[in-house]
């Protein structure tokens, strides 16, 4: 079996630390952190340190036992307002991803579901979740790997945009688990990686990933996707997913939009990969989801020398929205969502037991 | 009158100096390099010092003069050997820009033409020519910005690909001369500037032309620009071309393939801006267009650090070919081809009494 990148976990019991890769430094350097306030833990989902939907999900978890361990409160109620305000100050942290906003509503649903339980209790229990979400989120990576590679034959040739790999899960990925699951089962395949511009996540983080694996990969600019589909290369198109509204259009970093097009006019399959704790059922369709603007020094300066002008304007959203027609199917870790709309959505979900208001 | 960037030019007489910008430097340092032999000249095109197709044409006739200069032959007939080796040499700077060859082979009809001048007076006569080439590049500038900002109305906004601006001419470029002129006659317009991966010619060059000259600007990595259409703000697209086949098929720089199939998606009117010496007739469609494939340390590492893992594998093509039926119209010195094809750019050719085989 792959081993998991060691992306996000726990370290000890309540009085513990949130250990997680610094991936602001990767690929040069593979250095560990440990979180041990709220406010680090902010800080390390906003400046990107963690990063990845379901990555953010488990961090905005942990985070919520970082806080939550911490309150003075002598008593349930008192304990509980603390919490709430933990659970405001981390949803502040990234606006995009529903994962945050979906661990964190776990965390606030467990509280308020236990019965007396001393304060003490109370934080073991947020501790005791949070591991939960962590360790689910590991199974979910292996179904998300074992749905979608059935989808890339031997032989064949994927492209991917940004990094939805082990870096962005508690395990081996969502769009990535595709490629590690195909590489379990004997497959040889090759990956494109989109340079991912700014931040260049698919050239510092799923490279890196992939080459740790000994998975061949190619990195190409973001501008070289249509070029590379073009000369017939790209067999199947692999992505994961910040959000997905209920008619399947699907918010992931800025970029895949373009890549859809790109697809549907090369009449490439198109894939998102993702758990179904990214769709958002109350968000009707793609209009509906919120797109973060990001700091326009990402653009001008990057992580190294400017490449532009002090003072030129940048327009820097960190995210754009596919619309479902260009989606060929949701591969979710119950298996995969065909021309994904509302209905087919809804169904797979009541197939698989899934609350559609999660 | 817009004044010209001194992007290149020659200074003194038959003992002078290419003087060009080092634009690998720019937007940091705005530097100038004296070329002085034909082995500079070489290694400036290479390098990207100067680049872009007019201005590499240019590069080409003062590159020959330097080597024709240095010629110890005592009479014609080993002149224009001395000179064939010149040519021979520096036209394996770079494969794309049909501009090379086409300025090598005025520089080498000029000297065939000659009669029975002494050694001497072939070399001023050489010198002449590419003062003329470089003459005609400024005015073909001029008159591409007048054809071309008819297409932009007042307030609209445009999206650029790579620099086709002052820095890729002698003047002030192709594409970017539509929003010079368009400046000069009074219209208020907004630009995008795609960065342009991997060397940021977008970024940092056509950045800096437009924040030189005032007109707003804004840099977007590559990948955005589908989203930028998508949400309705762009107007216009208008590229440069570094080679264009009889059909109309454009060869341009990595990534404007890309925004083409963008543009036909959303609707957005899509202009190739070069001068007919661009053209090349000898080849029926793009298929038949060399891609220059270049070092993978320009995505590896760009100009500064790293930003991919050393030993991973990098799909580097500098060039991609736009197919006819993407793009609009294509403006050349003489006005606008539209919906271009073989049959009306040879007609536009014959109008305008430019050579098919020029």
């Amino acid at each position: 079996m792959v081993e998991a990148t060691r992306t996000i976990h726990w370290v000890g019991g309540l009085d513990g630390v949130c250990r997680l890769i610094e991936q602001t430094l990767l690929p040069g350097e593979l250095v560990e952190i440990d979180c041990t306030t709220k406010e680090q833990m902010w800080d390390a989902i906003k400046r990107l340190a963690v990063r990845g939907a379901p990555a953010i999900g488990v961090a905005a978890a942990f985070g919520t036992v970082l806080g939550a361990r911490d309150s003075q409160a002598g008593d349930r109620a008192g304990f509980l307002d603390d919490l709430q305000q933990t659970l405001d100050y981390l949803a502040t942290s990234r606006p995009t991803a529903v994962n945050l906003f979906w661990g964190l509503d776990r965390m606030r649903r467990v509280a308020h579901a236990t019965g007396d339980l001393s304060v003490p209790d109370l934080k073991q229990c947020l501790l005791d979740e949070a591991l939960t979400i962590w360790n689910e989120d590991r199974q979910i990576c292996r179904s998300l790997g074992r749905h979608g590679h059935a989808l890339l034959g031997e032989g064949e040739t994927a492209l991917t945009h940004c990094n939805a790999g082990g870096l962005a899960t508690a395990d081996y990925g969502t769009a990535l688990a595709v490629f590690f699951a195909a590489q379990e089962a004997g497959k040889t395949i090759h990956v494109f990686a989109d340079e991912t511009r700014p931040l260049n996540q698919g050239s510092r983080l799923t490279a890196w990933e992939l080459q740790q694996r000994g998975i061949d990969v190619t990195v190409i600019c973001d501008n070289m996707a249509g070029q590379v589909m073009r000369e017939g290369r790209i067999d199947k198109i692999f992505v994961g997913a910040d959000r997905i509204a209920a008619n399947g259009d699907t918010a992931n970093k800025i970029g895949t939009y373009s890549v859809s097009v790109l697809a549907r006019h090369h009449g490439v399959p198109f894939y998102v990969v993702a758990p179904t704790s990214t769709f958002d059922m109350a968000t009707a369709d793609g209009s509906g989801i919120p797109i973060e603007q990001r700091d326009p020094a990402e653009i001008n300066r990057g992580y190294s020398e400017p490449n532009a002008p002090a003072g030129v304007g940048v327009y820097n959203p960190a995210f754009d929205v596919t619309p479902h027609e260009h989606i060929t199917g949701i591969v979710t870790e119950f298996g995969v969502i065909e021309a994904p709309d509302t209905a087919k959505i809804l169904d797979h979900f009541r197939k698989h037991g899934v609350l559609a208001d999660n």
